[in-house]
């Protein structure tokens, strides 16, 4: 077999998220079909992490395993021909050896968040930003990271179904700038909890309000229960924006 | 009466451009609507600029009468309530005296336009750029700029149903510059005739692509005919960015 790291593009809008469900169109089962029909086998596509509905990449990894030794460009525009109905593009096509696993070998992932932080609503950008209208203090935002980067039990930031194993995690990097109209939070570590993201992105949105301050952030960390944790920002605003490896 | 200025941002995807028309719903009237809804009075929205089907704005501007003297931001949230299904905004609203007029008082017009230039189709911006697969020599199409900026007899770039008295204009600014993978163009000028954008950006793309050198534009803008010009960028791309009183 033949292994090729894919790298993706997609708008999350339409789509149940990336894994594979009953209840509608997921971003694996657009891909395995374009796959299929390419190759004419079944084919499994194995993604570097599960973005919810709604959530978008700019840069999701995943990998496929293919009987035939193809040019990595012939791969692109093949699998890039069968998606041509739908938001989902393969932006890049690299062979890798059979030790390569999109999601167990990732050493990093970097996501970032979208608020447009303004009285009138989105126009153009509508499904691409979380809308906020009440004016937000970046400032604070940007000192309560102070209290998540780092090494924590992020318990208060997880969803309550999420799976890991342990609630212990390193947020490498947790930003937050202005960007125009918009406040944008960056985050990177090696893996995240289930929702660890948006309820990150809520807690903070809390704070740049000025209804929590960096004390109450470390409160909620602490207490290690989710409901101590900030609301979950909604989907739509989430980008997977890069993997390393 | 009194007089409200409104900038306005939309995304023109799903309309037939900014004027009222019989083929379906325009910016114009879902804003009279909108007027209409609030005030309960018949009001005529006049818009700076005519954008055609499927151009977005950012900053559009138009004005209203209205018999009741209103703040200026509750005629803001008002409006907004009544386009709240729809993506139109009003960005800001401020009380003008009667002599002003969204059109005719203009005296800068500033558009974007926003190639995709990557061999991958777009995923999260369909409908917001041009795409072209093929990469374009950024540089060249900055030099052929040259032959466009300036006072000059726009015939070649005009569409031939333009109703505009002279096809003499002066582009005050054409600049094209590189946006991570995107190619952006910017135009200003007092105003423009009718697809005259979209008709150097057609054009532009040419000399992107090797296709057309800069003494071709220079010859196309010369022979003083639409079919000596570039073909019509699509309209997706573009944006009506600022308007200047």
């Amino acid at each position: 077999m033949n292994r090729y790291k894919l790298t993706l593009e997609y708008d999350g809008s339409d789509y149940v998220g990336w894994q594979r469900q009953d209840n509608g169109p997921s971003i694996q089962s657009v891909l395995e079909d374009a796959a299929r029909c390419f190759t004419g086998e079944d084919v499994v596509v194995h993604g570097a992490g599960r973005t919810d509905a709604g959530v978008h990449a700019l840069g999701q990894v995943a990998h496929i395993d293919i009987s035939q030794d193809r040019r990595p460009d012939t791969v692109l525009d093949a699998l890039n021909h069968f998606l041509r109905e739908v938001p989902v593009v393969v932006l890049d096509v690299e062979p890798v050896d059979d030790d390569f696993h999109a999601r167990f070998s990732a050493t990093g992932r970097h996501y970032r968040y979208r608020i447009l932080n303004r009285r009138p609503r989105p126009a153009t950008t509508r499904g691409y930003v979380w809308w906020v209208p009440v004016p937000l203090d970046v400032e604070a935002m940007k000192d309560a990271t102070q209290e998540l980067v780092g090494e924590h039990d992020f318990t208060s930031f997880r969803a309550t179904l999420c799976q890991a194993k342990s609630p212990v995690k390193t947020l490498d990097r947790l930003e937050v700038f202005r960007d125009g109209e918009e406040i944008v939070v960056e985050a990177s570590a090696r893996s995240f909890l289930h929702h660890q993201v948006r309820n990150l992105v809520g807690t903070l949105e809390l704070v740049g309000k000025g209804r929590w301050t960096r004390q109450d952030v470390a409160d909620a960390r602490d207490a290690r229960e989710r409901a101590a944790g900030g609301p979950t920002a909604p989907a739509h605003g989430l980008y997977l924006v890069r993997v390393d490896y």
